[in-house]
């Protein structure tokens, strides 16, 4: 943040008072009021023509995903937000541009109280990109990885799933307030946000956590935009569920006690018990037939 | 973090043990220990084209200069590093990129004892950008604002300024050693890196303090580089000194009975006193006339 720019007037200007934050923009860094309990750091790196097509979203709506992709980061760990950073390379030294997706970021972080304390704007003669890094706290039940789930728990997901390249990609709600309340009702074995896709995700799961899973297919809740899309795209909704990516809901493991627990007494609405963990593999179960499911999420590059 | 990627394979398998990484590269956020001080953050984000040349620099150096600009600015602030995620944007999905990138990271992240604790890989057609946000703890002092300056204090600089653009701007090491050390030795009032020249950072300490200064011409330490760009820059030494950015120096300003310490008993060598501040205004004392100088910084889009 050494590259001061007469910008960070306006920004310094819209950030509230956060007792949280000891120094905010204007800085070389911003300094913030030492954690109680342990720091979560997530980045993600948003860019046009990957992430959304800028000239048909439009700035504001970048913005709102690129805070909300970062924000799911931290509700998979069931963290409490607490602030974020935000460097962009613009593709012109457009002011309109600019404050556009600095109001996109703030309309998702003003929503779960995170104050952007900092940042670093370029422009270049390239196209869109936006990384924020954010913060949070873990909560005192402790952040939670993908790596605890066990043989014998419940699998659930926190909404429906599929299709969200029409739209629900870029307009989603980071699942934090979901994943508190879960977190105090039960405890958590491991989780993960869906954004490869709900059997890649649940396959990172499955690896770091040394077993696996079966799911029942009827039990998988697909939006209406799985629907829309399987008229044309040649699959089932259930695959478009499957596949997808970004659909930023979150994929966790319970035991089996808590699991019934939750079905009768659900902490947040639009939980869906969608699998049991076993001990290897990744399983399809339809028809009381199983068969070996592909982590058939989004590929990436590398 | 959410985009796994087979690489993080190799970035886990080369963050070594550190106690205050409890969660590292390969979950959806790292977790770090709660620090005990509070936390400093920092972002920076590096453009192919504006702050380096990837087809002359390489990968490895401009990875090295992505993660000492971030260093700088916890420098600035007289902070402890402490870890650091990096997002980019690779122009090719080239792992012998990636991989040259992240060691030139690490190169500079490993000599300041920093973990570089996750990230988010990405690829497209376009030019290399790499974003690092930083993290450093205060020490028991406090971080070192650029509000702190007051009249009468000495101004000094951490090492001889001007003509970076020959190579200094991609090979510095930043100031972390040099700033705690004179932050044990005597209390640092304001301070600040020179990214963007000397007259602008000094100004924008002078504008945070609400003070001003007056440089001593025959004080103020230029670089061989300097020296060679004023054969055939139609500029003085003196001037890149003053105008030319990213030298990566410590501007800093203490009290004068501090200043007169410092020089009795320097606690790092190379420190230089090269103004004093005053009520209002910035100026250069030369041949004993005094004339108002302009912050010719580096200027940047807005």
């Amino acid at each position: 943040m050494s590259q001061e720019f007469h910008y960070i007037r306006w920004l310094r200007s819209r950030t509230t008072a956060d007792p949280r934050v000891l120094v905010g923009p204007g800085d070389d860094c911003a300094v913030l009021a030492a954690p109680t309990r342990p720091l979560l750091v997530t980045t993600d790196m948003l860019m046009d023509g990957t992430d959304f097509i800028l000239a048909e979203v439009g700035p504001r709506r970048a913005g709102r995903k690129a805070m909300a992709a970062n924000l799911s980061d931290i509700a998979s760990m069931a963290g409490v937000p607490l602030a974020a950073v935000v460097s962009v390379a613009l593709p012109r030294a457009s002011r309109e541009l600019a404050e556009q997706l600095y109001l996109g970021l703030r309309d998702v972080a003003d929503a779960f109280n995170v104050s952007i304390v900092g940042g670093d704007t370029n422009s270049w003669d390239a196209p869109l990109a936006i990384s924020v890094t954010a913060f949070g706290e873990a909560t005192d039940r402790g952040a939670v990885l993908r790596s605890g789930a066990k043989p014998g728990d419940w699998v659930f997901v926190t909404g429906p799933l599929g299709g969200s390249i029409r739209g629900h990609h870029l307009d989603f709600t980071p699942r934090v307030r979901e994943a508190l309340a879960v977190h105090a009702a039960v405890e958590l074995r491991a989780m993960c946000d869906i954004s490869d896709g709900l059997a890649a995700d649940l396959g990172h799961i499955l690896e770091e956590s040394g077993c696996g899973a079966v799911l029942f297919a009827d039990a998988i809740p697909t939006t209406a935009d799985a629907v829309e899309l399987s008229r044309t795209s040649g699959k089932s909704p259930l695959q478009h569920a499957l596949g997808d990516g970004e659909d930023f809901e979150l994929v966790f493991t319970v035991s089996a006690s808590d699991g019934a627990k939750m079905l009768r007494e659900p902490p947040v609405p639009g939980l869906a018990k969608i699998g049991e963990c076993v001990e290897s593999g990744l399983w399809l179960e339809s028809d009381g037939k199983r068969e070996p499911l592909q982590a058939t999420g989004w590929v990436h590059d590398f």
